[in-house]
């Protein structure tokens, strides 16, 4: 990704709250990235600590988290985001630094941000920034999330342009004010099915570092790109149903789930052997969870290699919030390494 | 909870999952509970610090987690889950202390133990225990976990009663060889519903202690009845479409759901005012869930009343899973109290 990044000229400023890893972030840096997005003020001051000096927390600023950004805003460069005027005023009364302030456009994933279309409250808060000292205007960040439900590689392509035409609309009406503005964007089916990043000033994926299930399943990376595993110990095995219990549920894995051919499932079984997995030729799938147990579904053949007492792994649907849930990785190379949990 | 386990002379092991907290444990203990379920090792760990001194782990035995249970059964009174032959002889030749063991019998549900109608299978297992030093059979354990699913009241009772016939011919089968046999039943459901527990030794509820929206869907509790709310900082507004956006998403609230009339949700507003909160007469719901944002789907009079910069509070539809995910509950009395967070 980084690579595609410097190739197209861009700004890369990979989302860590995927990982949310200071080891896995010094392989970023060992690639040149000197810059990094999160998606909350507690993630933005672990990096902080960390060293990194160029954070935008890519969430809508919560006002009653003003210390903490006051305190995160005198120690590096960062960028906050803002979507109305009240907020906009509330942060410059109150910061004591200055700090970038990205304005939030919906380009239809009707999360948060300025619809698009809507060029006349756009402009109304581009015009609130004149005269402001500390919020200075830094450009346009969007989120296309709607490239998660597209079916096919063209649909995402399609929202992506669509979007770009629109922002690149944008950018041309407040460049001459404003002549460092930034277009920022960044799902990760974006970014991993195009190679061309014209008119994009940032990129800010972030799912790429492990990518999941969700991801395989839109096509926009194979189950062999998955980059990261649940190791859980078998604690049943119900022959009569070809059945496992794993000590894995949904305080370990979040109980998001993929829906394939009428399936719900929760994560998708791999052999662990030397800390290393392998992918198997049959599909079995984590069926259920409660808060503690999951089930996984077998077959005859299948469940005789299992052992009660042993470890499988499990490939999880959202990687994202199944890291999220946990203090530790291990490697392959066997070192445990620390994350965020706060 | 505790006056109907009294009124009915059976023992009271209550869940602890569900709060998970040295301070509302102390509840409990005011009145009169001695003993507890927890469903990790870890969690036992966290209440025998806390001078708890009869804990039941609940989760089938993780033969990888010996070491731990050991620790735990040096210093505890200790009872666990066993529903093979090769786990209990693993555990006799591993454990160094006594511990009791509670063969975990699958009433319905199909998650953990051996069938209930499978008595061949019960008694090679309980055959097993002859002879064992450290393993004490304890009794039969059973979880009816799928009154969870059950559209009425009557459902729920019929489920009940239906596995407690098949309980107690357990129970005559091998209360002459065990004398002490213990019957552990433990459902908020039944539990919540039913006044009679004849023929039960033991109850192991424990998401009563908060209920939910789970709970109320099911006509077990009023909503009026639930203890735990989530208070989330209103981050941005959207008057086009009515919404909301809260700093509130799947890593807090996990992302279990609710479907009523087929609208999925993850939560139900209220509103918080002074460390309380009033339930609206109408219902509005948390739509949608990421990461670390949420949507509440308000209308046009409820938006006006609803200030960015403020909080407002969710009724959780799981409880326990969404208790899981913090380190502190903030009390009316408006102390900060820690819970388990490992």
């Amino acid at each position: 990704m980084a690579e595609k990044a410097w190739k197209n000229n861009v700004e890369f400023r990979p989302h860590f709250k995927t990982h949310q890893s200071h080891e896995i972030g010094s392989w970023f840096r060992e690639c040149g990235v000197d810059k990094l997005t999160v998606s909350s003020v507690q993630m933005a001051q672990y990096f902080a600590e960390d060293g990194w000096g160029n954070i935008t927390i890519a969430f809508p600023l919560n006002m009653l988290e003003i210390a903490e950004i006051n305190e995160l805003a005198k120690a590096i460069t960062l960028n906050v985001l803002v979507e109305s005027k009240k907020v906009l005023q509330f942060a410059e009364d109150s910061l004591q630094s200055k700090v970038g302030v990205f304005v939030k456009i919906d380009t239809g994933y009707h999360r948060t941000g300025i619809p698009i279309d809507n060029l006349d409250e756009i402009d109304k808060l581009i015009k609130c920034f004149s005269g402001k000292n500390k919020c200075q205007f830094k450009g346009f960040l969007a989120h296309n999330g709607h490239t998660y439900k597209a079916s096919s590689i063209k649909e995402i392509e399609r929202i992506h342009f669509n979007t770009l035409d629109k922002l690149k609309a944008l950018k041309a009406k407040y460049i001459q004010a404003f002549p460092n503005l930034t277009l920022s964007l960044g799902d990760t089916p974006s970014m991993s099915v195009l190679n061309d990043f014209r008119d994009i000033d940032e990129i800010r994926p972030g799912n790429f570092v492990f990518y999941d299930l969700m991801q395989s399943n839109l096509d926009v990376c194979l189950e062999e790109d998955i980059a990261v595993a649940m190791a859980c110990p078998v604690v049943a095995k119900h022959k009569d149903r070809n059945q496992i219990v794993i000590y894995g549920g949904g305080v370990h894995f979040s109980k998001e789930s993929l829906k394939i051919n009428d399936q719900i499932f929760f994560g998708k079984l791999v052999l662990l052997e030397n800390n290393m997995w392998t992918i198997l030729p049959r599909s079995y799938y984590l069926t259920s969870l409660s808060q503690e147990h999951g089930i996984i579904q077998l077959d005859k053949m299948m469940i005789n290699k299992i052992t009660v007492g042993g470890l499988v792994g499990i490939l999880p649907v959202h990687s994202c919030l199944t890291a999220d849930k946990h203090k530790f990785y291990l490697t392959e190379a066997s070192q445990t390494t620390k994350k965020f949990h706060p």
